[in-house]
């Protein structure tokens, strides 16, 4: 422990270790903005997280993600377990898409003590999107959380990023929604864990499941998982259980072969090495900022006497 | 001039800048790659970059944007002035969109000796995407092309940072295809210079219009730009000389008010620190997980004796 921390830290860090919901949503929102009692926070409660079982779930707009993660987590809380969510937004000006952020969302949970929602845009965060969802999953982790649920919408390559924060990922599909399983095929394949067909009531789910089916039986995975494929319809609850048994097999699965333990090395890799490209670039950029030759070297840029390759190039002798 | 350089990248460099499109369509492949040749090419042609008018041309998929440029470009040829022209590629995963890579783009320009067209990833690449499209601009610039259109889906923070490389901003929309003129309003009002409403021969390009200017009106610009709001039909041509004398209008605006040297101040500077960003985590990197320390330092945070930010920190204050 760092005995430079003021007791307010302290204390702060075990109401967040004993989940008080307020001191666990000041610390997320402490993180979010990457305040420097966000950072302290986090060291203090790191040692006490990765216990929680980390479910990405993302699908296409639409998908019904949110209903299918409120009606999953609810099966979490009928076996009294705390339940996270982190519902990344899908806030980009150009998508079109509704912004949740302000919405009531879940309100089935809503009052629920065991549960914590957040919602997250997809921009403006300054560590970058994945390496912030990742702190705010060792948060709720820390604080007691069974079971976090990250649900993205999946489009971009930040999202693909956060899916592979998660420790199962679960793609929704739906049939008839023209995301035919093909479009998906480049990037999602190796990402998915399990696929949940919903809105299984409509036609073509059969289709669906047999293109999934399909696919997986030309391209099996070399960690030897076969990729459940359940059928939903989260509006009414159905499929919900069968969905959280296939999470659990998998969660056993990945734990029995040591799948687990080699994503969250990946994981674990990428995020320091995200976490060192921010902190050095803000060491370096602050000094530089504030001596005055770098706006002397961009007027060179500029003026197209000196290229931007070299000037950086140039800095990063003196500064290393 | 760099003395060290070979003379095979003085001999490249001097056919890039007299325009030879092999010399040009492969200096655009090793800046894509990061190859140290192409930095070394770059640094070579820079000096004579800065001349081209950037032209980023963003919209929905299916607005017509490919459409569009290809037959401005074909305008501006027959003023006989050179055009580049970089496609982004939606080429992620989940975007569901058709991958245009490898699709013969804009047929009616490709055997023409004063237009080169290049089509980019939006994944993949090393340095970032604006990074590297601004890279290919100077190279497109160097190279003699008077105007460089930028080409993006208007999707996701990557390719928002690409439209803002551009000098000047173009936004098309479509009458009836959903994309509300209010879903735009977030962050794309701050980038459009002018509005292109196409397939304007459809019924609603008037409502359109009527909403984009009533958007307007009620925040004008601090520059005192007034966007102008060009109706297009690009599959017959219509409209498309009306679009490039906005565009001129624009350009001789941002050149009289100052926009434009504001504008690539910004750019310039976001660029020089994004370069450094990157390299100066490419260098502590490429050393860090050379000497072995790197793995030991993970396997502490893994099994959450130590804390990622803590790690970093000390990283940090050993490298620099």
């Amino acid at each position: 422990m760092n005995s430079s921390m003021p007791d307010s830290i302290h204390e702060w860090a075990e109401k967040v270790l004993a989940g008080y919901r307020r001191a666990v949503a000041r610390a997320i929102s402490a993180v979010e903005n990457r305040e420097p009692a966000g950072v302290a926070l986090l060291k203090q409660v790191y040692p006490s997280s990765g216990r929680a079982h980390v479910v990405g779930i993302t699908g296409s707009p639409g998908a019904g993600k949110s209903t299918l993660v409120e009606k999953l987590a609810g099966d979490y809380r009928r076996s009294n377990l705390r339940v996270g969510i982190i519902a990344v937004d899908p806030s980009s000006p150009f998508t079109g898409g509704a912004i949740l952020g302000d919405r009531i969302r879940m309100q089935s949970l809503s009052s629920d003590d065991g549960v914590y929602i957040r919602s997250m845009a997809t921009r403006g965060h300054l560590g970058g999107l994945a390496p912030t969802t990742q702190d705010v999953v060792s948060l709720l982790d820390a604080a007691g959380c069974d079971v976090v649920f990250i649900e993205t919408v999946g489009v971009g390559q930040d999202e693909v990023e956060v899916a592979r924060l998660a420790d199962t990922t679960v793609l929704l599909l739906v049939p008839g929604m023209g995301d035919d399983v093909q479009t998906f095929k480049a990037g999602v394949m190796e990402i998915a864990d399990l696929y949940a067909i919903n809105k299984a009531d409509r036609g073509g789910a059969e289709r669906v499941e047999q293109e999934v089916t399909a696919m997986l039986s030309m391209s099996p995975r070399p960690d030897g998982w076969r990729p459940g494929i359940v059928r939903t319809v989260a509006t009414s609850g159905e499929g919900i259980p069968d969905l959280r048994k296939a999470l659990e097999e998998f969660r056993a699965f990945g734990q029995k072969s040591d799948l687990r333990q080699q994503r969250r090395r990946e994981h674990g890799r990428a995020r320091l090495l995200e976490l060192l490209r921010q902190t050095l670039f803000e060491k370096v950029a602050g000094d530089l900022l504030e001596d005055g030759r770098f706006e002397a070297r961009l007027d060179d840029v500029l003026a197209h006497r000196r290229d931007p390759h070299s000037v950086v190039e140039e800095i990063v002798a003196e500064w290393t």
